[in-house]
């Protein structure tokens, strides 16, 4: 399965996502991704070192500025 | 919903940015936007860790620099 | 206006922009800018935290590391 | 050979990736990788300074992030 | 004059570099640039705050790297 | 000689490489490089401050995070 299908296989699903430069992840409901790895998610929550931050809701990542997406497991 | 129709449909309204590298983040009118994110806001304010640090105007940031983007909740 | 649009809007006039990984911000007079947002400036200007560093005269600035643009009001 | 059909004949292998920004690396089974090096792997076990931190299973990393890939030797 | 060409009106110049995440500056004789600003210098030498670090001689920049380009004034 | 010729012009010989956000530089043989100047090396040793670190073998650099190429005079 290439990157991006793989990618695109967690659509609906909550992902975990490592952004450039940031020490905090976002664990979120993967709403959508185009080819470039721009993200839509929803109900997202912001965490540092495994400690919940806050809730940031509905947003979008630029894809070049991610570092890591994976499935999020609890 | 793709993630740059997400975007495109905040034009109007009050979003905040937050950029690469950057610690403060930015507050404004989501005037127009392109297909590489490349965002022209009005009003912007600029905050840091929730407190206002001064009035910016009009400015255009660049896509490619864009960490996320995301509707503005008072 | 689109972002490019609102950009070339200010050739001519002096602007202040933010580049990517840097403290200090440049003060000058837009000359030129591509569909990338390179930048030719003249009568460059350095500050820091408002206050002005040196001179730097004519310069170019690489699209992709420009953070933000904006008309410049003294 | 050039470096993408390097990169792509370690596939079904256990690589070595540093990733822009981030002090730790990460050791895992190359799947797959595209023409921009987008990388998804599976097994990923994420060490710093040599010394194994977690483990992170499957996960997909965004090439324009990715410093350096090599096979991995322990 | 756009910005491609301000630079390409350089070759032959001495002229002044700043890259990415880099403390240190180049200084040293344009040879050739391409449309991504990838920079060919010969008789480079680094400089740091005003001070000459040492000569690296002859050198190939990554444009999508480049912060400013400007011709240098001894 | 523009820039991407005269990064070929390398190959079969010893390089140093210094790559974005990373204090430690590469030396190796270049063993192939293409347009994007993903740069394939053998032999790859990485150093700090002119002490060696450690070998490192054979690796891929993305090339968008290739800060300077530059022939290896010991």
């Amino acid at each position: 399965m290439l990157p991006n299908q793989m990618v695109r296989s967690l659509i609906g699903k909550v992902i975990r996502v490592e952004m450039k430069g940031e020490e905090n992840e976002l664990v979120g409901k993967l709403e959508s991704v185009d080819d470039y790895m721009n993200i839509h998610i929803s109900n997202a929550v912001e965490y540092r070192n495994g400690e919940k931050i806050r809730n940031l809701g509905t947003l979008v990542l630029r894809g070049n500025n991610v570092i890591l997406i994976q499935p999020y497991e609890e």
